[in-house]
């Protein structure tokens, strides 16, 4: 149950790539960011499409909006680690947003979620899940939330 | 790196838990639903709220979604399970909806990703995150996609 020495150390080296990622996000340093995933990534992401599979369309993705947004700011809350052998995943609240063209921050709230292999000793996200949810009346999604 | 016995049992084990779950939700069974379920589950639903922490609000928010859809259509496509020890994660495409007031069947893509412990000896459900993606532009859920 995630509680021997071996998957407190795991853990720990989970929460360290999780934030090794936050910090490249934060620097809009998409190498660095990239760093923290495997070739075979498949990602959920937030917006535009149903899902990206490998680096390579994950990448154009990525670059597509770290060029379209100002600053970025991203947080992580509340993350939540389960982990064994060579097996992790991860759920957090962030905290996230940027500079729009009006120059202000615009800030919300989403969900995450971060699939994780231990592979030729380091450990990457195979897997990440970013999404808002939406209001099923009218399609919208809800940035006003409060977690 | 997921290939020793025990863990390709797991995996059987966890895909067992899936299909379990995919049955009561096509069944609107909300008791074998929450058997899939850990009690301390933290979920991540695609419609009207951040998250849902432990199964009594979930059930709650569960409860309304099974009286307001009529019949339910889920079917999961694409399951990649990763797993070692205790900790399993399962990310899949859902198609995925229902018979609306006008009597006829709407159905989209969503993606779907699963968090699972073994616990006393049975494989349940921890974590899940539900989600459609979204246009930035419009702020517009996008069910129109295909994978």
């Amino acid at each position: 149950m995630g509680t021997t020495s071996q998957s407190l150390e795991s853990e720990d080296r989970v929460r360290a790539l999780l934030d090794a990622w936050c910090r490249a996000t934060t620097a809009k340093d998409i190498d660095a960011i990239f760093d923290c995933y495997a070739p075979e990534i498949v990602a959920f992401d937030a917006i535009l499409q149903l899902r990206f599979k490998g680096t390579e369309a994950y990448r154009k993705h990525w670059r597509e909006c770290l060029d379209s947004c100002g600053a970025m700011h991203f947080e992580i809350h509340e993350a939540e680690v389960a982990s064994a052998g060579d097996v992790a995943f991860v759920h957090y609240m962030a905290r996230c947003g940027g500079t729009g063209p009006d120059g202000k921050e615009h800030l919300g709230w989403m969900r995450a979620t971060i699939g994780c292999r231990e592979i030729e000793g380091r450990w990457l996200v195979t897997h990440e899940h970013f999404s808002a949810p939406f209001d099923p009346m009218s399609g919208k999604s809800l940035f006003e939330l409060q977690p």
